[in-house]
């Protein structure tokens, strides 16, 4: 599976949670890194170039804050412009119909807040319908929605916790069993151990597979147990 | 009751529905028409004095084609920059609250797939949340939003109802009565005559007046038999 990360910020650079995220995934050759603001700073977008790269991938993601509610003026530009008519809509063919679509967003405010009598009044589920309504219109598959919430607040484990939803979320196989998450985790602990020094994280990680390991473990003993009587 | 009449569309000119309205409006001294695009070509946005303006009205109105269920990027870039951190938000006071809000779309699909089973899957008021939402953090009363579908493909004396409604979303007093509603509609028609040519439209609005004067007299025959009886 190939995913295309597609990420807007106007200032990037600031972002201390975009940066933790984009250090964890550099040299991974089954997700492509694509900087919007990066890649045109005049807001001239390549819509033939843009619109060959959605072919090639099979999983669609955008990364963003979550600003007013919504994307970014740039992503919303290249949305406009890139899935316009004849290619997003309006012709049979959908070339983007069976992929996947996700959102990744960086959020200011506390979860709790995102709720009926929150301050933010509607959940993200609500919140980014506009979101899930372009991908059924494009007859694409949309995956939970990955909110952020606070990134700076968070504890060291939290955050490292947060870091391996965030590669689940831009790599792993929707929908897969138990055991099949337990490979996917390894493997990717393996591919960032060979391109990182943070190897912190990747005890923290092999350790909490360990965790489950032993929480699985116990619960076959309880059923064994429940069987020989 | 001043109205500050935001509008956003990357090409105007070409817009029929847009012209066709922004016509309708001009001289009109309670409305201050402030089309982004024109003022803003670079997209560099004067924050300061977009403060200011919002600061003399006392309802703001968003007007935009509704591409991919959202505003254009300019408006986002407007939303971003000029509702930031110390006006918008994060402060205690709140300079836009208790002011009016509200959306008028330009939608070129047909309101039926507005819903659920229908090809856009929700409906207007829950792909609009972000913006409700936005209303409800600056305090803000957030108004019925008012979407215009398919404009093109409408008879001439459609036109002209919709022409009605986009009036009373720019200057009607909200959850009026039905008396000042008559009251209201007078008074537009006068000022439009003052200032247009367009004598078709007067005339058709004078005679839905009359239509409804017609209906209320009905009604209130029909209640003194009853009460004769």
């Amino acid at each position: 599976m190939r995913t295309l990360l597609i990420i807007s910020h106007p200032e990037i650079i600031e972002s201390g949670s975009q940066q933790y995220f984009l250090n964890s995934i550099k040299n991974q050759t089954d997700i492509t890194i694509h900087h919007l603001e990066h890649l045109y700073p005049d807001g001239r977008i390549d819509v033939v170039k843009e619109q060959n790269l959605l072919k090639k991938h099979d999983r669609i993601i955008f990364q963003f804050p979550f600003y007013w509610y919504s994307g970014t003026p740039l992503l919303k530009k290249w949305q406009d412009e890139v899935l316009g008519e004849g290619f997003g809509y309006g012709t049979r063919r959908k070339p983007l119909a069976g992929k996947e679509f996700g959102l990744i967003m960086m959020i200011g405010v506390a979860e709790r807040e995102y709720q009926a009598g929150g301050e933010e009044l509607f959940t993200i589920s609500e919140l980014t319908k506009p979101f899930q309504a372009m991908a059924n219109k494009l007859g694409m598959v949309y995956l939970r929605p990955f909110p952020v919430f606070q990134f700076f607040y968070m504890e060291e484990e939290e955050k490292k916790n947060t870091l391996i939803k965030y590669w689940q979320m831009l790599t792993m196989e929707k929908d897969i069993s138990l055991a099949t998450r337990e490979e996917w985790l390894i493997k990717q602990l393996q591919k960032t151990a060979e391109s990182t020094t943070e190897t912190n994280t990747i005890t923290f990680a092999i350790e909490r597979i360990q965790e489950n390991r032993d929480k699985i473990d116990e619960l076959k003993m309880v059923l064994d147990e429940m069987f020989l009587e």
